[in-house]
């Protein structure tokens, strides 16, 4: 079997020719696979068009080891990648009934029966395999093509990754005799420039161990990459030593030496010194618990909170002073620590974080512009933490900035660390 | 000269295939190209490889009408558009001085001398044109290959859009025998196999206008596109009598007769009424308040809410009744009633939505499976409203169902609709 050295990602749909979606899933296959070894060197995007499809993966399977197609997997009659992958292989499509019993438990499992029109989705080009989807009721497929490799997924982000994670696990063939491995750390508190700067050339394209970073509203994602090690031993000796710099040079910025997104790594922490964290939001309406809440088993240390955004609900549930708001208004260094303190205070929490600010696009004034935003932290052992901030951008960037922004500070605090939370926030 | 009936885009640089950065150029080019009546039809990602560039342009070339490259315009030495197009073009680079002079203006306006590396800026292919670069040192192209017209335009989307702007204003050749319209319903509460079924022949591939539909976690988008009418009138009455069409078949599924998201159509239903929305998330922690406040103006119906994540804040802040929680569970219908009718007797609002479920992957058990989730609406002119629904799929798939699916069951409210929200609830 041949070594999967390079590959190629399809993607199919009308919605992302014609610019009405975002195509995510070329970057998180990319993703995957570079860290995996394989190295990714086109995407291409082709609409619900039966020749174009299949044209795209007769030209990619002679360009590259492995073709990924996602989307077009779907039971509607402009779904056709089954059709144009069983036209480049040159073959036809046949009913697969393994795939055809897996949809109907599928829609048995929630007390319906299979739409007729879902049937279609059970078919497959006679030399293909179908992958088994338990998100969902499209089957992906693999086939082999002439030099290369095709798999087909599901569009949907929650269907998609698992069925690549699972197919890759057993089918995956990266180079052997080129080892890559890779690690992250996750900075927050400087900006990706000022990050550049501190690791000079460190940062060169040229060394072994590659360093890189990535940004994303303050996280800072640091990667090091080692490809020319001789054995994985020594790519993770290599790995190590680079590590070892560069907490030598960021310290305190660095929250995780391993992949741990931001909500997670202030959660392990509240959790392992069994205390609890509330929220009171206002221009993130939500966000924040959501983010929280997003990481499984959340509940050990969030308790929750207040969405209050409007000013009625800052003073009725939280207990603002009406005076603070008419005087300060809503986005105040003073509102903010009344947000915070009000909810330690309600929800028994030993630690409270608020955020009320002006996303936009409207409402900012000369003193307050769009993006202004103060953060507090209340906490049951501490004097509160209070900070304003100007964040640039769109409104959900602003808001997200904020967001990571409260988690950011509470992280300082839980790690004792003292420091500014600048860096080019807003950027 | 030829129209420009079709279009490709050609994103050029190893931080896109790779996936260290998303491209969300593509994306915009093609919307704005839509709106100008041309048609893409394929996107494409390549590398810094020249050989891959050029035969990407060459090959582009010979499918579309307008091949638009973005990036790979620096001044670097894997900037390479410059050198791929001269290639696919069979032309050497020549310095073009009228360009030179514009890059070291742009660095004199800022006080510095332009760097030796920029000098590559200013070298285009022979038989090219170059595009003033108003906002960045990058100076695009445009050049006539056989049977299409190539452009290239800086990466970050600040200097790319207005170049494409004032490109386009000039020398866009949209086709007048063709005219493309495109028009986009949203429904909730099918789903997209079950709406398949109900169109049936409307969606046939062959038809004009068109019919395709792709689905979301619950709101199912339905676009109708006109390609061969002989006039905008034309295709504008066509595309009238499609949705005349669909209205009757899937009337009270269809939320918006426009683009418009979930969240914000229940806002411009609340807002044109002068009625509120409180919140009350269990499960979703925040996800609902979060999508809601995503829209900009949400204030002016929606007051904010609670995120009841612990029992306790369920009992001390929103006053469940610690009883109903011992002998139900908080995943039940009595909690979901009593948040949301304590949610909206505490907000005042009109209209209180509550969420309370088991997002999993943990916490399921036989009788409360994962996915099993209560969403309450209580309102203050009607009696209550309270449904279970089994949603199937990752955490995040869950939290986002629940969401869309209390949003919907508000929506049916408003507009006064009764039924099932089942649809394919769990996809």
């Amino acid at each position: 079997m041949p070594e999967h050295q390079t590959a190629a990602i399809l993607s199919i749909g009308d919605e992302l020719t014609l610019g009405q979606k975002l195509d995510t899933n070329s970057q998180w296959l990319s993703r995957r696979l570079m860290d995996l070894g394989v190295q990714p060197v086109e995407h291409a995007t082709v609409d619900d068009d039966l020749e174009r499809i299949s044209g795209a993966i007769t030209r990619l399977c002679e360009v590259v080891d492995l073709v990924i197609v996602t989307g077009g997997l779907g039971p509607t009659s402009d779904d056709l990648t089954r059709a144009a992958v069983a036209r480049a292989l040159g073959v036809d499509l046949v009913e697969d009934p393994r795939a055809l019993r897996m949809i109907e438990a599928w829609y048995r499992s929630r007390g319906r029966d299979m739409p007729p029109a879902n049937r279609v989705q059970a078919f497959r080009p006679a030399s293909a395999r179908f992958l088994v989807n338990r998100n969902g009721t499209a089957p992906g497929l693999s086939a082999m093509a002439t030099g290369a490799t095709i798999i087909c997924l599901p569009g949907p982000p929650s269907e998609m990754r698992p069925m690549f994670e699972r197919w890759q696990s057993r089918r995956l063939r990266p180079p052997t005799d080129r080892i890559v491995r890779t690690r992250v750390l996750q900075t927050f508190g400087a900006g990706e420039s000022n990050i550049a700067g501190m690791l000079g050339s460190l940062m060169d394209r040229d060394r072994d161990p590659l360093i890189g970073t990535t940004a994303s509203t303050g996280v800072v994602s640091i990667r090091i990459r080692s490809e020319k090690a001789s054995s994985t031993q020594q790519a993770d000796k290599d790995i190590d030593r680079e590590i070892a710099h560069l907490r030598d040079i960021l310290g305190p910025l660095i929250y995780s030496e391993s992949d741990t997104p931001l909500p997670e790594a202030i959660l392990q922490r509240l959790i392992s010194t069994g205390q609890s964290l509330a929220t009171v939001e206002s221009c993130t309406g939500g966000l924040l618990g959501q983010m929280l809440t997003a990481v499984s088993g959340a509940s050990d240390a969030y308790a929750g909170g207040w969405v209050t955004y409007s000013n009625a609900m800052k003073q009725t549930q939280v207990g603002v002073d009406p005076q603070i708001i008419e005087r300060f208004g809503a986005v105040s260094r003073e509102c903010a620590e009344q947000l915070a303190s009000g909810g330690l205070l309600r929800s028994e929490a030993d630690h409270c974080l608020s955020i009320t600010g002006i996303a936009g696009p409207g409402g900012g004034s000369e003193a307050k512009p769009v993006g202004t935003v103060w953060i507090g932290l209340a906490s049951a052992d501490a004097s509160p933490d209070v900070r304003r901030f100007l964040f640039k951008g769109s409104r959900d960037q602003i808001r997200l900035w904020a967001a990571n922004t409260a988690m950011g500070m509470l992280r300082q605090r839980l790690d004792g660390i003292e420091g500014e939370l600048l860096g080019e926030a807003g950027r």
